[in-house]
């Protein structure tokens, strides 16, 4: 299955119709076995998807490193990917139960999920950008996205330094294409404390959570985040970055790591 | 806690900056506790949890219908909702196991969960709607959006006749705006079949099949559908129209229910 494919429309325009080609992107079901047991079943993008499981996993606190995965196998067919890890039960019980009780109230009242509150420390990354590196990255960002331009779907995620972009992904979902970002930075062990991420939506406070896994002590989108997501950036040492649009931009938490 | 606050911030544009306040929009942890078991934790908008809960449940075929909760308690200060209902064990098992595997290579090779896959059926409302009539639905959409336009971080979903938008609510999320419409849907028992859903944002699967469980034959948004959610709106006789702009859109499936 490609990304985008060519179907059949009926284009109105005034008092017109018309009946034509025009491309639309695709998704797929992709159902991760971890251990046996039935995980989760991720709508996505058709693509890369051992970045994206991989992502996926430690994401949710799964598997911290590229190793703890012993057995991987993607049965294209059914769209199932069967995954074998090094026990990891107290992440996998708090995954499933989903176990928000811990942190509530106590040292990070922010974090909602236990793996999360478990696992996340803050960020003492020395990464330092300056407003108009930012806003180029943002530029190379929106000039490579050629399924954005010709679908209008997919949402686009990518880590950078402070020349150019190093990696990107894209997917009709927002937390895929970080996921696989994330996914890509833990198979090539690739470091991430002086480097920072790009989005091309908001930052919510769940992809904050992912950048905050994947190490960069920085978040750009040209977009919005919200107040839960500066919160958690605030404690996570996270500088968070929106709304950048040709030379101006908006630095809502740790400004400290903007530079001249 | 308001949908949205004033934060600090520092404003970059050109060679300047300065501390100034903006709007930014909030998201708050609720979980989700049904028949005493923890189900889920979404984080959403801070308001009309009682329409997202609902539409949460009857979304994911939980709950068919509003009488099938005996028991509704949301304790605010931890943002947990307790909901009680018939018992559904059948769908709370296939929810929690999120079982595929009785869809794969049957009827319904699209609908990749069972719940989904068990209770949807083809939609045979006789809503018709003209390309002039959604165009100006879309334009009161987009005026309506307070939120939005001060904060940049939101999603509208609403419910909306032949003239006029019914019932419209918005969330940092997508998923969460229009569970929010089905929910309001089924606690106030509204006729739906001669209706349409519009969004603001794109027409994934999910989103799709949300529509479906609501049973407005008819979806509309400004922005793109995926193959995968055409392919469905083939099988569940759903209209679906995308990139409504100005005087221009796209009918992407069954355009018998737009009329001159």
């Amino acid at each position: 299955m490609e990304i985008f494919e060519k179907r059949s429309i009926i284009r109105f325009s005034g008092s017109t119709s018309e009946n034509k080609g025009d491309f639309v992107v695709n998704e797929t079901p992709l159902t991760i076995m971890l251990n046996k047991q039935e995980l989760a079943t991720i709508v996505c993008s058709p693509y890369a998807q051992k970045e994206l499981v991989v992502g996926f996993l430690a994401g949710e606190g799964l598997i911290k490193k590229y190793s703890d995965i012993t057995d991987y196998f993607h049965r294209e067919k059914q769209e199932v990917v069967w995954v074998e890890t090094e026990d990891s039960d107290t992440a996998m019980e708090n995954f499933m139960g989903r176990n928000f009780g811990s942190c509530c109230g106590k040292s990070r009242p922010t974090l909602y999920f236990r793996n999360d509150s478990e696992q996340l420390r803050p960020l003492y990354g020395n990464a330092r950008f300056s407003a108009s590196e930012l806003q180029e990255l943002i530029r190379q960002l929106d000039d490579g996205s050629d399924t954005f331009r010709m679908t209008g779907g997919v949402h686009s995620a990518a880590l950078a330094d402070n020349e150019r972009i190093l990696i990107k992904y894209e997917d009709i979902g927002r937390h895929n294409a970080l996921d696989r970002v994330l996914g890509h930075t833990i198979i090539n062990g690739i470091a991430t404390e002086d480097k920072a991420v790009l989005l091309s939506g908001r930052i919510s406070s769940e992809m904050l959570i992912k950048a905050a896994r994947i190490g960069t002590p920085v978040i750009v989108s040209r977009s919005a985040p919200t107040g839960l997501a500066i919160d958690l950036a605030e404690e996570l040492n996270i500088t968070t970055v929106g709304f950048v649009r040709g030379n101006s931009m908006n630095v809502y938490s740790h400004p400290e790591r903007i530079v001249r």
